[in-house]
């Protein structure tokens, strides 16, 4: 076992995080592993006593609020060799700077999809017995009504799921699926066959995907090749009586088709991400049966910020061992990741 | 392998029914199988035809809407010597006369287990989101808010779920808890120690269960002993913000104590099932956001009843073979089942 040293860590990112991410058994692990003050939470990186501390820091400890890590950032953080990113995506945080540095970067991007992957997984089995809408219609008219009748196709038994993007998310969400009485497919231009037999899902294209399943789930990267990606043509393909589950982000679905496609009540959505967001409140998805609505909620909130920093922890304990992150951002993936 | 026969059947229940249990390739096989009618659906044990029917039967594949098997109807069937009931509780069917010839009964309670225990997994999932209050908030007011300081004990990670009851539902909920990161509790008078290591959960007393779960979800017996077990004093032993989740039956939770700890708002419930059900249009609890009402759709519906007539083929088919049910009712089991 390698010798375990304590590198010097400043924790960089909004104030609010650190007592969510570190509960006192992982505060007290924090300390234990590091050259670290708990109590000094970086989310200016202009500030003199920010700019003292970065100048010893060996790894930084980021999550949401971090500033990026731009060429000033770099040049104030001599020592640095590491970020370890106690979050999803680092686009908003590691810069080409931080590349040319050759800084390791981790991230708590697979921690952070076992939350998203929880709420679609509950969102697909509640799609199937349209719970949410027949909720509504109860809330309604509480008279006994043959809800197999009203809704055609009712019923998780033999229904068909999409997943696009083999992504954490979707891979988790994958796996998730396998105690059920589903049949799965996977659409991802940049998995190939024998990636897909690993998974043990049918690979097929995007199109077909869309036109086969009884639930579309997306959980795509946002880049420029996945922007609108759910456009009108394509939301006209969904099976009548569909859902439409978006967690990624919203803009991937073209709204406005979205918008006009609900409003003819033939598929459903459940939308964590819009676009934008938070919708205006006079968006008309508001007011609409066929549509679930939640603010952004499905990643990390709440005791689920406590896993990542777990995770985050045990990365950093992986550095003072000398070893390699278990969860490493490759530069050369960026292109195609979240 | 012993011989088959092609056993005469007669289908009692609703002629709803016969087209949801069997699709074309199940009529086939349920043809194949036996000498039956599959267009003579008898729901009236009393007119000349379906005596006529029952007088050759030697079994009757029964579902929703069979009147109940009584002396009168043993006096009818002289060649009767099973039941196989595509649904789940055979307690409006079965009667002491049933018991007393010596037919043999099988459930589908098993199959129907299945859309129960998966409708609540994915309740206890948006219960540790607070998806569904959050939902609605966003709904009346789409400003960002910080959701887990809205919600204290927001997520999904190291809660503890209660399992009130390791009936089929309980197990399968039990099962599919597993790739969670939940502790699971067990209440259940009629299970000892050892089955609960075998069923790898921990043991407590429904006291104990109910003030340690962030989750209570009842999968009890309407029976005697559960009549209003969820009573005022109970229900004030959860935890503040946990989630009430009833899919069992309506009388096992005292309406109007639980009317009444949900209009303080201190505690969330789920219930498909209500006593009265469905519940008086100007019941409170349409109306408060802390509870999700749906009209006992939990169970087998739509393609969900298709997975309980095939279970009820493979019964068959046992039986013409000669061979016991798979899943057999007991008489001696019957007073503490659902």
């Amino acid at each position: 076992m390698p010798a375990v040293r304590r590198p010097s860590v400043v924790l960089a990112m909004s104030p609010a995080h650190p007592p969510r991410l570190f509960d006192d058994r992982l505060r007290q692990r924090l300390r234990d592993l590091a050259e670290v003050d708990v109590d000094q939470i970086i989310d200016d990186f202009t500030t003199d006593e920010a700019r003292a501390a970065l100048h010893t820091a060996e790894v930084l400890l980021t999550c949401w609020g971090c500033p990026p890590l731009d060429a000033d950032v770099m040049a104030a953080t001599p020592a640095l060799e590491a970020v370890i990113h106690s979050a999803g995506s680092v686009k908003s945080l590691i810069t080409p700077a931080c590349w040319q540095r050759g800084i390791a970067v981790s991230s708590a991007v697979s921690a952070n999809a076992v939350p998203v992957a929880e709420y679609t997984l509950a969102m697909i089995l509640l799609a199937g017995k349209r719970a949410l809408p027949i909720q509504a219609a109860y809330r309604a008219d509480a008279t006994r009504r043959d809800w197999a009748a009203v809704h055609p196709g009712l019923g998780n038994y033999r229904t068909t799921v999409g997943i696009v993007g083999a992504s954490h998310v979707g891979r988790r969400v994958l796996e998730l699926l396998r105690p059920f009485d589903m049949r799965v497919l996977l659409a991802d231009p940049t998995i190939d066959v024998a990636t897909a037999e690993w998974l043990d899902v049918r690979l097929v294209g995007l199109d077909e995907l869309v036109r086969s399943s009884d639930v579309v789930t997306i959980h795509a990267p946002d880049i420029p090749e996945t922007r609108a990606m759910f456009d009108a043509r394509r939301l006209a393909m969904m099976r009548s009586g569909a859902t439409l589950i978006n967690t990624a982000r919203g803009r991937l679905v073209d709204t406005e088709a979205l918008t006009a496609e609900l409003a003819t009540g033939r598929i459903y959505a459940v939308l964590d991400v819009t676009d934008p967001e938070p919708l205006p409140p006079d968006s008309p998805l508001f007011a609409m049966p066929n549509v679930v609505l939640t603010p952004h909620i499905a990643g990390s909130l709440g005791r689920e910020i406590n896993r990542m920093g777990a995770l985050a922890l045990d990365e950093l304990e992986r550095y003072a061992r000398g070893e390699g992150f278990a969860f490493p951002v490759l530069a050369e993936r960026l292109p195609i990741l979240a």
